[in-house]
């Protein structure tokens, strides 16, 4: 039976745990992304275009190699952690990616957040290969890749999931399976698009309620009770002295910043427009992101769109 | 000291229980209401527009009159539930008014959804009349109302809240204090407001993860463990057969009306741009409910938004 | 015939020319309009809440009186020209206002931009004391208020109109009937909602342009010559460079404020608000002037958008 | 001198005329175009993927071919006219594409209306196989196709511009050269985004003023003549009624379809996502005509967004 054949197919590398994983890009995420495969114990094989960021890795024991094509010669399991699409594309699809060099059988595993419609291209291009290609975007910043509590969010044919949970769950505390290529991604922008649109409605209530005479705290004590409620207002309240620990009581630094949702929210939008999806206040929260962007709060915190919206002091009275 | 004075001024009313209470406005929500305070054992003595709304209540064993003065002449705790804000004008200062034969002393609580501009404009005209008046707006709907589990956001003198609490606690789940008069309005206002935002916004996300291929239940459940998670997502999900017991399960009939939401969204429109409050979202989320009324909606549970967004089936292919 | 009687009824005042006419509301505006009645012969009586705005008109010949009553008391015509509707409902009918002392018959033309349902309001009280309330606001600046080149949108009784129109030709080069009561404020907020959605999107599109690599003059030239072209692209293009003598080639100084923009499209947005009408880019116009106010934009001509949408030197590469 | 060089290295082909012109895609805009270069005395040579399209062009002379290939391979002037990106690049680059086959120094270009970064991509393209690639987007619907009345907006090499002018001349009126490869279709996405906002905007504005009591006509003379005309409200009234010989007045039939336009806005969209451009009234303008297309709207001319923003009479009273 198919699913059976496919399983016994790759059995002989998703079984072999601890044989060499391979790690490609080695930035902000993915550098303590794969401190951790090597903490549970994994050889790593990795590179990166910016040979100064291996050097960490390297003395950590990792093998350095000069391009994602010899990474994927040697090791049958590799994980990539990239900006944006033209540089998975470039990594799995160009003179040196992956692809030239994979191995049949290997399990292929892109951890970046782009475009879905990417991700099912790179299938469909490592398929041709004898290579499974998965999805698998992370919510959580820096400090929970870190940590190792990444929430990772994977497509790809479920045959394959087991294999890719064993690795992912070095690096992560929730591994979650969504369905066909690409629905990782889906469920990594849609959550994110929503989120935006959380935090920008919060923002514009939290002002209107605080300029209509209400204490921020109460207001917020309010809104949690009630059907206004959302992540934004119980879990990252973006007006200052609301709540402790969270970007907007250390003036908007640390936490997500607004260039990167903006990103987000770019791709929330491609999406939509190429599925023909009406997504009218995903499409003004990206434009209201775009246009913090381009006033300066491009490496705030994205609930700092509290601080956008609210007249500054000095140009009160007029 | 000013505030004991103030509070033994009127201690003779608030001490006053099972005196007889007015209650001006029949309609859906005050007939249940105004039951409640029967059922407490309070004498009731109620007003309407409409004499058959006032039929049920006099049979209860309410005493019913010609007017609001009527009704403020006998009674010295008066509660009214009424459309908008022209009818509270009316009905307090009007030609028959609440205000013409109000007792020194009457505390005047309004339970309509109203501009809280309004509100402070009522409560001036009150003090004038030697009365205290109070904006105590409720959520919840009919259903709420019958139960008693409605929840009061009360503005006012810190000092009569205890007075207020007596009465509403009949009708109430909850009665939260949000401070001076015209905050209980503005608590409502915003709720509603980022509730708007958020039932859109999830609406938009559902259909956008659907289009993408992921499943709504699924969608559902990544969303509520993540930051995209809000009372429209967890709650009143808008995707029919994601939860039960709510409107989109039942063909978006029941709940809160487009409408409804729509005549809020416009309060809150007005009060923004009466403070100057920049509200993208929420301004935009007033125009999609108008729309939505312009083209067969306004009957519909608010969550309706997910089916006005997504393409027809007899549509599709156009 | 009742327009005849009507006409006969009032034929003594508004045959009377150069007697003398009232002025109320001496500012940036006001005071050049009751200029240009001296210059065209006609005796003013003007007040003020601003003794200091007075002056200049007294030297020039002017009679200065303490308040609108006493205006109202001596001229049987009587222009009005103030911030806004709760300065309008004062002048007409506070206790020092027009109507307290109003002769029957008596000519009242508001060249206020406010609220049309504060102009009807008006216009009722001034018919229970005998008078004509007619709305006439005005479009073009403090330069069309000084050369008497304004245009005036009037709205009244229509057998009033050429009674009006006498007065207002000697400050206006057009002067346009528009119906009852309220519809020169209507065709007034109007013009300017789709002004400032012609101009946001006109900066929009010319900023895209450039991005893409259009040369803005080129890319005037062809908006102008196709279904593009709207008065912000072809007589006041808000790009520096692509035209002369308009406030984007003078560092966005002179020409219509961003916050008498926000005002106006504050306006339309109640009007559409209270009669129920979806405006979605009216509304997000109303929005996005409100957010530069905001950031201080406020005292630039409101075609500065183009500047506020662009991103800063200092942010690029961010 | 290279510019010289340049055109030098052409001038054989460009001076050739009434040679065979290659023609690739004959739907509802090619085929008239074809017509018309048949008509200047053009020989012929075309395809399409479907063979009946082919007929009417093969009973006036023109030579059918198999693929893109083999036009290009017979012809050193091709235009191609396609719905959208993707068709554009199976025709140039696809296996049977006209890449395949394209002699040096042939002039490729390109009608359709796609994302300039697509139009940049087959430049480079075609430039590796010694030809060069112009985008010639066109205004103008079906009837300017047949009356050779379209205007093309033109991007690529200033040198080939005179070469593309003669052929463009025969199937339009106006040929515009807006600058480097891709600047075509900016120009034609940046008119077609405003004239999106126009028409959106116009609508709003009539339908308020409308139910603030203005005659409709009266409304639009009014707006002509001040800051708020635009082609929209002066060309192409959407209000039935007010203009005559456009599709408002004809159950907004014919003209420009709701679809259409929603596919430039996504355009529009694309290139503001991919530029970091804010275009918020853009943006939503997008929605409204993708919010449309899934009401029903889809083959309606865009101006039925009057008809789709006012209050159905069935829906009245509610």
């Amino acid at each position: 039976r198919a699913a059976l054949a496919f399983h016994s197919k790759f059995s002989s590398r998703s079984m072999a745990s601890k044989t060499q994983v391979g790690f490609i890009g080695l930035g902000n995420m993915g550098k303590p992304m794969a401190k951790n495969l090597l903490k549970h114990g994994y050889p790593v094989i990795a590179t990166d275009v910016f040979p100064e960021s291996c050097k960490e890795l390297q003395e950590l024991g990792a093998q350095i190699v000069d391009n994602p094509a010899e990474v994927a010669d040697q090791a049958d399991r590799v994980v990539t952690m990239l900006p944006s699409s033209p540089n998975v594309i470039e990594v799995y699809t160009g003179p040196n990616g992956i692809l030239k060099k994979v191995k049949k059988g290997s399990l292929l595993i892109d951890s970046s957040t782009i475009d879905p419609a990417v991700s099912k291209e790179m299938a469909v291009a490592a398929e041709k290969m004898g290579a499974v290609f998965m999805d698998a975007p992370v919510s959580g910043g820096v400090g929970a890749a870190s940590s190792g509590k990444l929430t990772f969010m994977v497509g790809g044919v479920e045959e394959e999931f087991t294999a890719a949970q064993e690795l992912l769950t070095c690096m992560g505390a929730n591994v979650v399976y969504c369905g066909a290529v690409g629905t990782g991604q889906a469920a990594k922008i849609c959550n994110n698009m929503l989120l935006a649109i959380g935090m920008i409605g919060t923002s514009e209530t939290m002002n209107l309620g605080i300029r209509l005479g209400l204490d921020p705290k109460l207001l917020a004590k309010i809104l949690n009770m009630s059907s206004g409620r959302c992540w934004s207002s119980d879990t990252y309240n973006p007006v200052p002295g609301v709540m402790e620990g969270v970007p907007s009581g250390n003036n908007y630094q640390g936490g997500f910043g607004t260039q990167l949702m903006a990103k987000d929210l770019g791709l929330a939008q491609t999406t939509a427009t190429n599925t023909k999806t009406p997504v009218p206040l995903g499409s003004l929260a990206h434009q209201i992101y775009r246009m913090m962007c381009a006033r300066g709060y491009s490496g705030k915190d994205f609930s700092s769109v509290f601080q956008f919206l609210r007249e500054d002091e000095e140009n009160e009275g007029q």
